[in-house]
């Protein structure tokens, strides 16, 4: 029986099984699932040893655990570790489902359910490619999984669980299906993740709420002000004017930026989906690009002042704002968060106080497109969807498949089968099931091709 | 039994009838507080008719009611017209009220409250000067007594109230104390004030909130945009760069701003006062003038995005400021509100929708130092302060004030004994208890050197 064959007569098996993960609610944010979170390592746990792996193991964290699991077929031969994780998303507002989030249903040839792609359904296809390898004695190489259960929450206790594991997970490289490909028929790697700096400002004018009368005109306006400061931290073609800013953003060489906007893309489809009658973005580069290769500089909030019904006059004590960056490529997040701030702090003027709070932030990640182990994925899309892939830059990012590289020197390849109709954290997920299928057996053809 | 007599062995009860006043928590911009409001009026009613009134009563308007009362003692005689509110602002931020609001008490000489001051405890001392010389046999001239319950949102209704009662408050002024004077021993009669328009405006970029690393660096933030927008309304000068904004500002005279300028003044007490380090204002004039005789642009309120705790990421649909001017005499509150809201929708980029909402509005008032009624308040103030009072431009804005005089075609009086320091609108409102009995005894000089 070949790969094909074997897929073909476990299907629906497949498919109950990925349902069973799907059924248990293993929601890493909220503390009243963290038995279910228990539970979804347990059962991870089961399908890799029945999937026939040498060992499987649900090893503890200070927060959800980690499952780690491994087929060693002969330690000379390369080593692909799969990373994906269990958790998902609440479900909230949970009136918006059509059916039950945690009661998995087929329509339509899709399957509805929250972490039915997030990544329950997209990393599950990992399980079964390797069930399908061993049983049809085709594994080329040796296979290790790794897979957390807080992802959705930052990935703090695996970040510290690969310093302490490296020789564990030591591999070649490392596989991923958690993100999204451009359409059913224009499959798509992803190459490159933004990463992210955010922060909150608070902008002090006088200590006290002030009549808008009797100050206005004479005392500074804190809103006024802050309004003022972050307008100037933009110019006229949207580039960043923070000293600095780009100093260590690799520009993308003409080739890459070439086959990037070989994506399909229709400005007008683009305007009418997210609803504006024009876009806005930096000078001298595509929509495409600067979604993808770009840093940005977004006001996630902004608060002050009164804001309730009616029209209240008053000069207010503080305004507030909370601004994001996503980072590309080469930008550290804590040299840019330090950079913000001291420009923030720098550009006040004397009549106000500012504060800049650090947030959080994250590495972005860049995978060349000459890479073998990029090349081995671009000739498995190949062979299961006749023709090439197209190297995309996500414009999201996940902080973790930086820290692998910076802790365990190894490169991800993002195989993502979702779609970005799928609805991840939203209402209503879903995820095709002819992907899910078909990314088994291009995840088998990845190996074919990277054991070569 | 003299005035003063009279005052002196009734002041425990004064105060305590305020405070049943400040009880009732008369937020005019809250619905929840409707009642609240008519319980507030018919308390007027009542204090009015048992100060020795011929008549009083609550007069219903399509929003908060009018309380009317008179004594008419001689239609011969001037009659005078006494016009406050009994309306207050909200309590918001609460957290910050080191009392409770709504239950007045004193400490350090001062009665801590909203409304203590603004106009509770201004326009008591009107009830109690009347009350006084009734039961004392001094009243000189007739009194009519108008009280709103709209001032704090734009007293919309007192406007077409007294279009329809001209007869009913005929009188030969109107005699207001809802402002402040310089200091305690520096008495200031307003002869200025401003006018007000107030804005509310929506800036819409997408549709509805979107991922901000997979749109941002291509969609339009309308946060940012908003801040943008604001910020090109005002120049290096702190001039308002809508076109034509200064066109029909009268510029004051060098000899008025000469005089103004004699109000004492120390800039490092300005700065220590509301806690700044630097003042920021319009180049060209003095703090005085900047907050008296000149046109602000004062964002009030902004909000938008994501404002709880934490790192939210989002790049949102709408983005919502309510901004004010308060405007000078000849400037035109509807022509400025029509100006900014054109203005406005004109310099929106086409990645956006504005919608531009003007909330209200009112006249700026000015009134002349050798008016016979202004001369009969200086010698008031000169009888009970022995200082003559300085004429004070106020920044703040009673836009009904001028509709008075446009509507009954009579000058307003603002004898204000409030001061910088009372925190009106503000947490932790106050007013100085000794200002209470000294304004009521000049109140009282005032009707006896008016009725000469």
């Amino acid at each position: 029986m070949d790969t094909k064959q074997y897929i073909e007569t476990n299907k629906d098996r497949f498919l109950e099984e990925l349902f069973e993960l799907i059924r248990i609610p293993s929601i890493s944010s909220q503390s009243e699932h963290k038995e279910d979170m228990v539970r979804c390592a347990e059962k991870w746990k089961e399908f890799i040893l029945a999937a026939g792996a040498d060992k499987a193991e649900v090893m503890p964290t200070e927060g959800h655990p980690i499952v780690y699991g491994e087929k060693i077929i002969d330690p000379k031969l390369k080593t692909v570790l799969v990373y994906g994780h269990y958790d998902v998303m609440p479900v909230d507002p949970i009136e918006l489902w059509h059916t039950d989030p945690f009661e998995p249903v087929i329509k339509d040839g899709k399957i509805w359910a929250r972490g039915a792609d997030d990544d329950k359904g997209q990393s599950f296809m990992h399980a079964k490619a390797f069930e399908t390898m061993m049983k049809t004695n085709t594994l080329p190489c040796n296979v290790k999984f790794m897979l957390e259960g807080e992802e959705e929450i930052g990935s703090g206790n695996l970040a510290k669980w690969i310093v302490t594991n490296k020789e564990l997970v030591k591999a070649d490289v490392i596989l991923v299906s958690d993100t999204s490909m451009i359409a059913s028929d224009v499959p798509s790697i992803t190459t490159g993740l933004r990463g992210l700096a955010y922060w909150e400002v608070e902008v002090t004018g006088p200590s006290a709420d002030l009549h808008s009368g009797l100050f206005g005109g004479a005392v500074a306006n804190p809103i006024n002000t802050l309004c003022e400061m972050v307008a100037s931290m933009m110019d006229k073609n949207n580039h960043i004017t923070i000293p600095g800013f780009y100093d260590d953003v690799v520009e993308c060489t003409a080739e890459e930026r070439e086959l990037l906007n070989k994506a399909p893309y229709s400005e007008e489809a683009y305007k009418a989906g997210v609803g504006v009658k024009a876009l806005r973005g930096e000078a001298g580069y595509t929509t495409i690009e600067r979604v993808g290769i770009r840093p940005t500089f977004d006001l996630c909030g902004i608060w002050g002042g009164y804001t309730g019904e009616g029209s209240k006059t008053v000069l207010p004590s503080k305004a507030y704002a909370k601004i994001s960056s996503r980072l590309v490529p080469n930008q550290d997040h804590e040299k840019i968060g330090q950079m913000f701030k001291e420009y923030f702090e720098s550009i006040a003027p004397e009549y106000v106080n500012v504060e800049v709070k650090c947030l959080h932030g994250g590495q972005a990640y860049g995978c060349p497109i000459d890479l073998p182990e990029y090349k081995a994925a671009e000739e498995a899309y190949m062979e299961t969807y006749g023709k090439r892939p197209i190297p995309m830059r996500s414009g999201g990012s996940i902080p973790i498949i930086s820290e692998f590289e910076r802790v365990l020197g190894i490169k991800s390849i993002l195989m993502g089968f979702g779609l970005g109709s799928d609805a991840i954290h939203s209402p209503n997920e879903n995820y095709r099931v002819d992907h899910f299928y078909k990314g088994i057996e291009t995840i088998i053809a990845f190996y074919k091709h990277y054991a070569k």
